[in-house]
């Protein structure tokens, strides 16, 4: 199910446009949580589709872990209960990952056979291929699904970041080989090659010559600095087609979201909001906020005055870092509904911007916000 | 502010009914949940606004506990932060204990004049009497506050239990010369007496003697069998007048609730419902169901086919034994959402039962589905 999308507007190298799936459309940019084990952590189901941001933007997508839903509940026990969107409940689209990124952060035994390593629910051994992640994801089900590649570390040296690449682009080619499930699933291939530009150039060619539903760029937002990573993806991009949708994996932080768009992304995804919000921390247009400071033990204000979701319509900053500070479990419940209609709303500023040929400026007052 | 009951129906004993207040009326019999810190665990106060039950029966009053309230964040800050319904954003009724009940479980120093006790936050020190807990419920805003009582422990012996009484009845006294917010909030007398029938009569009457805005029944479901709590309880209500509001603190399971009901009782509020959806354990029609075991882990089917709330009409059990298991915080209001549905529908079930003169019928079914 090859994915195309219609681009509506640009402003420079950014777009904004539509990507059209069997289950219906997606507006880019576009943001999508993560819902690790089947649910968005801290908000159910029910309460992710209500969201809306100030234009009516809702989640579109839900992002779904496969190394989680491989060991817990297991795959074939998803696909028996009717596959991801029976499963969660959720009628919008699904994304899975490869479960690669988790697996590779537990220090497996790699080989070119694929990835071995221990459950961290009970030390069970386990084996991840290029074929057995692309079986995972169609008994998962999502409508776009993702190759395993290999993910390197930053900084890594050349010759490790070459080595990924090649092993990256056989196994996207014996994915691209296993992959049956084409007529209502997507399958997306990953660009690697670390912080070296001719690297990601070259692994961008190779993924590209394999003809992938859409593109995603992996590696980055390891832990480099923004100015080794956007130069990374924009060598990236430049080997992309125009006509296919473009995702950014694991990036989320507002700064790092629009200079990815003004470069031609137009897919992201990132625990960020959810994350901080179990933190008790805000966003908001004016940057961070810590609802815990004493300061605002009092304060009667909204998180965001301007902000239409049901916990600025409904609750006082007081209220809230009282609930936070005596731990509430709702206190996590209210910030992630915040957080995430605060992102959806972003994203649909920056869209806007795009159609009026302005993102340079929200791109200067994002950085301002945003700054340390 | 006098409350008073307009009965619509009866059945033998049981009544069903309207109480008008200056925020609203409730219907009657009625089961308040309770939100000890200024929420109801693990479900937002959007969330708990927007719960019916089949026939349309929503929640009507929030419970929330002086006891943590006067401790975080303090009277003072909720009341400088508009008051319990602003605090909360919560546009129904509010009711409010004493906090004597939770200082009672801490073991504390008791005198004539009232009760020392120490924080379970922080240590401090802390005197709690008659006065103050009026006067800390007055800042606190609710619509019902409580009287600071004697809760006895059962068994106890009747010297004990008479000591109880007396000083209940004295402190009584002096909540009632010290309540000025009249105006818009109703104060209730409590009456005690154990296990004791002649000290429940006794109690009952000497509550009425100062006239109090509605009445409660206290010191019951602390641990004694059914059997012993129903004949103390329908010895308070012989006494307690006829066209004023009746409500049995700390009770809700059904068994409880109808029997209580078939006594003439009107109000209820208990953790039970929310308490058992953190430990994924279930009500339904068929009596309690817990969600972790192995049968479920495939099952397509809802919680409860007939049941209309959001968790019933999204998720499977298979997918909510799932997020039990690996420990999902939603999962917790997940069963929030469906348990206090279900207590909602099942109130209304008792109301209609008395509309229709077949409460021994549901009272019947009910014994039989929940024995054991």
């Amino acid at each position: 199910m090859k994915l195309n999308i219609e681009v509506t507007a640009t402003d420079g190298s950014a777009r904004a446009g539509v990507v059209r799936t069997g289950r219906g459309e997606l507006r880019t940019p576009l943001f999508m949580p993560v819902g690790t084990r089947g649910t968005v952590r801290s908000i159910s189901t029910d309460e992710l589709s209500r969201l809306a941001a100030p234009a009516g933007t809702g989640v579109e997508v839900m992002l779904a872990n496969t190394y989680h839903l491989m060991l817990r509940p297991g795959a074939r026990t998803v696909a028996e209960l009717g596959g991801l969107h029976r499963f969660t409940g959720w009628d919008g689209h699904h994304l899975t990952d490869s479960g690669g990124y988790q697996v590779f952060s537990l220090s497996p035994k790699v080989t070119e056979e694929g990835v071995r390593f221990r459950s961290t629910y009970d030390g069970d051994r386990h084996l991840l291929t290029p074929e057995s992640a692309v079986e995972l994801q169609e008994l998962l089900g999502a409508d776009i699904q993702m190759v395993l590649d290999v993910c390197s570390p930053l900084p890594s040296p050349t010759t490790a970041l070459r080595a990924a690449v090649d092993r990256t682009a056989r196994w996207a080619e014996r994915a691209r080989v296993a992959h049956r499930r084409g007529a209502d699933q997507a399958l997306f291939g990953i660009v690697q090659g670390g912080d070296d530009r001719d690297l990601r150039r070259e692994s961008a060619r190779r993924t590209v010559a394999l003809d992938f539903d859409g593109y995603a760029v992996g590696g980055l937002s390891v832990g480099e600095p923004r100015e080794v990573m956007l130069p990374a993806l924009a060598a990236a991009i430049e080997e992309l087609p125009d006509d296919q949708p473009r995702y950014l994996m694991g990036v989320g932080d507002p700064v790092s979201i629009i200079e990815a768009v003004a470069l031609g992304v137009d897919m992201f995804d990132c625990v960020l909001p959810t994350r901080l919000a179990r933190h008790g921390t805000i966003l908001t247009d004016a940057g961070r906020l810590s609802i815990k400071r004493t300061e605002f033990a009092t304060s009667d204000e909204p998180l965001d005055p301007t902000c239409p979701c049901s916990t600025c319509r409904r609750c006082s900053r007081g209220y809230l870092r009282h609930l936070a500070t005596v731990r509430e479990p709702v206190a996590a419940n209210l910030f992630t509904v915040h957080n995430l209609t605060w992102i959806l709303g972003f994203v649909e500023q920056v869209r806007a911007a795009i159609g009026a040929g302005t993102l340079s400026e929200l791109r200067a007052s994002t950085a301002a916000a945003w700054a340390g």
